[in-house]
Parts: C-alpha cells; structure tokens; sequence
C-alpha cells in the first residue's frame, strides 16, 4: 500500500490517517468541513490535496447513515481501487450501498473497535488502534484483492483483523457496545432528578457504569437506530430481569416476610447471574474449571520467617493474592507448617521468583 | 483516640484497621473467622487480643443484615463507649437497633463510601477511604461526644465526612450506587447468552459498564434487600425510560419510515438526558455556565511560527484540548493571525506556561 485516502477527518478517520502516515502511506484527507482537514494535517495525519490518480484504499470515516452515499460518490468518482469503511454496523450499510449500485467487489466493510469519548481530529491518535480488534465483514462478492488490502490497513494501523459475517457482527456489538451504552445512559440519566447532596456521592461505581453515557447523542441516535433490530431481543430479555428484580425488591420493601425468602433468592439469582456474565469477559482467578487459581505453598515453620513477615514480603512483591490457606490455628507453629498462597496463572512465576529472592521457600 | 475495636476484619473493617494502627491507636480485631483475624494481624492491622476495659470507639464491619444484632450484642458487652458501623444503608440497621434495646446516645451511623471490588484482608489498604466520602448519620439522640469521636475516626482514615439524615443517605446511594450495581448486573447477566464470537469483541464499553456487577452476589443481596424501598422509584422511572427506547427501536426495526422521525427523536432525546446526566458528576469543559471553558488566544502570524508547529508543541504539552478555533481559511496567513485554543479551566495555567516556555504569545 503506498496511497490512501481518508474521508472523514473526525477520531477514527484522522487516527487512521495518523497511523498509515507514520507507516510512509500518503495519505489524503477528505472532509467537509476545512478546518477539520487543516487539523488534521497539521497534525501530521497527511495532505489535504486530491490524489492525482486512484488510490490503493479509501477509508469512509463518517457516521453510520452517511456511510453508502458517502461511498458510492466516491466510488463513482474513482478515488480508490478498494473501498472500507469504519462505521459501527454492517448489515444496513452494505445493503444500502446495493440499493445505490455500488460496485460490490471492491467494499470491504470494516469496524475498528477503538474509540475514546472526545472526538474530532485533536483527539486522534496513531496508536489508538494498537492491539485492538478490527472487524472485517466481507461478502462473497468481495474480491480477494480488496480483502487482503484491508487486511494491510488493519495490520499498518496495529490492530487485529476478525472476519464476520455483516449480521453476526450486528449482534455483536449490539450485545457489547450498543447495550451498555443504552444502559449507561439510563442510569445516568436518573441523575437528572437527584438531589445535590446524592450526586456529590457519586463514586467509582457510577462513574465506571456511566463513562459511555457521555457519547455524542446524534451519532449514538444514528447506530442504535442502524442496529434497532439486533437490539431488540436484547432489550426485552433485560426488561423481564428488570421487571423481576423490581417485583422482587417491592416485596422486600414490604414489612410482610412471607415472600421474602423467594424475594431474596429471586435477587440472588440475578445478582449471580451478573457474576457469571461478567466472568466470561474477565475471568475470576479462584476456582474455575477454564482459569483455575495456582497453589504456591511457602514454608512457614521457621521462627525465623513467620506469618506475619510472608505478608510483609508480599506487600512489597505488589501482585494480587486470591486467597491464602493458613495451617490450622490454636496450635503451635509446627516446623513443617506451610501457607497455601492462590493466584492467578499469570502471577504465579512472577511472586514466586519475587518470594525465593527473599529467601522464602515454594513449591 | 487511644483504642478502638474493629468487628469484622473484612476488606473494610481490616482498612480501618490498617489506618488507625498507623497512625497510633491500639486496635483490637474481633471476627468470628480466625483466620481472618489472624491475616488482619499479620498484615499489621492491629492485635487479636481482647482489650482490657471499654475502647474508645468500636466500628462494626459486618453485612447489613447482621450490623445492629452484632452491634447491640457488643455494646451489652460493653466492648467500647461509641459505636459506629460500615452498612451501605442507614435506617433500616437504625431501626433494629432500636428494636433490640440499643442505647443510641452512643451510636453514629456510618458509611465509607469506598471499596474494591476483592474482598477480604488481603485486599485492604490502609489508604483505601484517603480522600473519599464518608457519611455519618447521626440522629436527635446521638450524643456530641460520640459524633466527634467519629468524626475524628474519619479523620484518622483520610477520608471527607459527609452529615446527613439517614432517609436522605439511603435515597443517596439508591441513586449513586445501588442503580449502578443492578443495571451492571443486568447489563453482565446478557453475555451468559452471547456467542463466543461476540464475548471475544468486548471491549472498553463492556467493562466500564459491567466492572462493578463482580461484586459478591450474597452481599448485594443483602444491600439491595434493606434498600428495596428507596430503589423502587428509580427502578420505576428508568423501566419507563427502557420501554420507550424498546418500543422506539421496534419502530425503527420496521421499514416503515412512517413513524421513524418520532421514533428518533425519541432516541435522541433519551441519549441526550444520559449526557446531562453524566455531565452532572463529570462536567464538560466546553461550555456550560458552571464550568465554562477558558480561550487561550495564540498568535500563528509568524511565518516561522506556523499552525503545525503550534500543533506539535500542544502535543508535547500533553494537555488535552478541548476545541480549536482557526482563523479564516482560504486567506493567505495574515501577520496578526491567532489560534483560540479551548481548554479545561484547570489546564488553563499549565498550557499557557508551556507554550510560553515554547515561545508561542499567549492571552
């Protein structure tokens, strides 16, 4: 790839241009708004003259409902021989190219799956791609040639390609982007009507659950809407836990213990629930069959290196214990007696090494 | 303050431990699980000992469900001459206390708003409320020697002290955090149902929104349990909000164009409800009366100055913009030509001071 034409210089569109400058592409930059372009070129992201002959790859970094027309222009115009581009659903957008009459062979849908809450060309980064996962929707009517020089933009700009099929990517990211923003946004949404003295409250978990609320609302109008139906299903599987939830604690809220009981477990098997969901995206080091805790057993029988010394060596090693298995208490120190220390896989080499440094002995 | 006990050597109560033994109160550790104790010791938190007469505070760091049982229990043994608890929520524990004969001159409610999501001495710190809110929730009968002496508990912990009736608390944290932690549940709990394919694409947004649902389903239980009347009127509002943004998104599912302008702007405006929300504990910079954001007005007339360096040095500066302001393009640079960059008022002094370092003429 040696020539590449950006169209759209916003947060993903400049990154992008930011990255393949780096990487020696020329790279032009297109947007209707000059100021934009003059941003972004003088940030280093490329030139705002036209190319003088097609380019290798034309990125369309525009929202999602400008995304066909702004490609079937530019398409008709010839300004690339292969043609991507970044928006957040895939189905509709290629349909709507179709419907336009757009030469199919040369698209490859793409979705970068990277992004920050400020936007515009300031916020871009070359990096911002970097080891994130990019989504590539190919049809069977996509060339070989165009897929593999999307497969080059994605590797120029540091991320990594999954292919998928346009609808199974809709569901994706309907379940993990486009539900917790509709969720974050309703949650903070009822801080409108908290008092003063509640907001000022507000601490890590409202920030975390609400960090994506603050997306801009007309983009974020024009991707729900572009993916209504593969949220749909999503939507009213959340609503019937909603509403059992609500149900459960309106019997709570009574003085009557009669239901509570069923109340309360109603409650628990949601809860849970969320432990379990959560855990398939950041697995829990303690005790599951995928990611089992390791055992380091460190010998603590010498009076010269009790318990409380082990601790202090582990505060200063600075990794994450799971959990700690003490030799029975009320006894004795016996001279064999040992701790069981669990932790993740990950961190079991390094506090091993951290403990035999400090004279500690494991197994 | 001299001595305290600390029932409960949890993640909590073992912080509180771990802070006021640094600063030089003897604080004795009280929990029904010896090992627990025996960690809290180890780590420095303080000494398994019983005290010899009344301490001089006694913070009782147990669940909810079990904080005035175990309150009234200690305060008949006459372990301390004031007491004070960790339950996320006020009135329900104060109430059982008075149920069960508590003397409540001596009793300060208290909730430090501060946690990890591990569990556990292990996972305490002696730093863990610096900075953080603490509320207090004294009532009529509370002695004023006994809300100073948690006043200078939050003190001795680092932490902010916040007064407030504990109806108002429980409503408080209905909001802040209880409605965060379920819909972080309800959000997790769809990924049960989600592909691998899907799971693997999770990214930024996921997390944010879900990290809080790991929390400990049994403990959350029993928050949500004892603040079931207060989350019912946010459960409510928000299960209205949830169905117009379902039955929108059916509507833009359909092809029916018919109602679909409604039906974004429906979406729209629920988004835009999120950023105002979101905008009340996390202000943006770009104008609003509260925060407006600061112009600092930089000259680009000099043609050895030219916008690209400017542009350079801004991101040597690593301060974020929040917006730039360019002078009239299509013109050929005038000598009098500047730049308004829109900034954070607090970046505002540190950004002047580095351009003007670089050389750039600031206002």
């Amino acid at each position: 790839m040696h020539t590449a034409a950006v169209v759209g210089t916003g947060l993903i569109g400049t990154s992008i241009a930011l990255a393949l400058t780096g990487r020696g592409v020329r790279t032009h930059l297109i947007d209707r708004d000059p100021d934009s372009v003059r941003i972004a070129v003088a940030r280093g992201a490329g030139t705002a003259e036209p190319p003088s002959e097609p380019v290798d790859i034309a990125v369309i970094a525009v929202p999602p409902s400008h995304t066909s027309r702004t490609l079937a222009d530019h398409q008709k115009a010839e300004l690339a021989r292969v043609y991507t581009d970044v928006a957040s659903v895939k189905a509709l957008p290629h349909a709507e190219c179709l419907a336009l009459g757009c030469d199919t062979t040369t698209l490859v849908g793409g979705h970068p799956m990277a992004g920050r809450e400020r936007s515009g060309p300031l916020a871009a980064r070359a990096d911002l791609f970097q080891d994130h996962h990019w989504v590539l929707t190919p049809t069977p009517e996509t060339s070989e040639f165009a897929l593999n020089r999307a497969l080059e933009l994605v590797s120029l700009c540091g991320a990594v390609p999954v292919l998928l099929e346009p609808a199974d990517h809709d569901r994706a990211v309907a379940l993990v982007s486009h539900l917790p923003h509709l969720m974050a946004t309703l949650t903070a949404a009822r801080l409108l009507e908290g008092d003063e003295h509640a907001v000022r409250l507000a601490g890590r978990g409202m920030r975390d659950v609400t960090r994506v609320a603050s997306g801009d609302a007309g983009l974020w109008t024009d991707i729900l809407a572009a993916n209504a139906a593969a949220l749909g299903p999503l939507l009213a599987a959340l609503s019937v836990d909603l509403a059992t939830a609500a149900d459960a604690l309106a019997r709570l809220a009574t003085d009557d213990p009669e239901p509570q009981g069923d109340a309360l477990a109603e409650l628990t098997g949601i809860l849970r629930r969320g432990v379990d969901g959560r855990a398939r995206i950041v697995p829990p080091y303690g005790g599951t069959a995928e990611r089992p805790a390791t055992v380091l057993s460190v010998a603590v029988g010498d009076r010269n290196r009790p318990l409380e010394r082990l601790l202090g060596d582990l505060d200063e090693a600075r990794l994450d214990l799971e959990g700690m298995v003490l030799p029975d208490a009320g006894e004795a120190p016996a001279p064999d007696d040992s701790v069981g220390l669990l932790v993740a896989p990950d961190v079991a080499r390094p506090l091993t090494e951290a403990l035999r440094d400090r004279g500690w002995a494991v197994r």
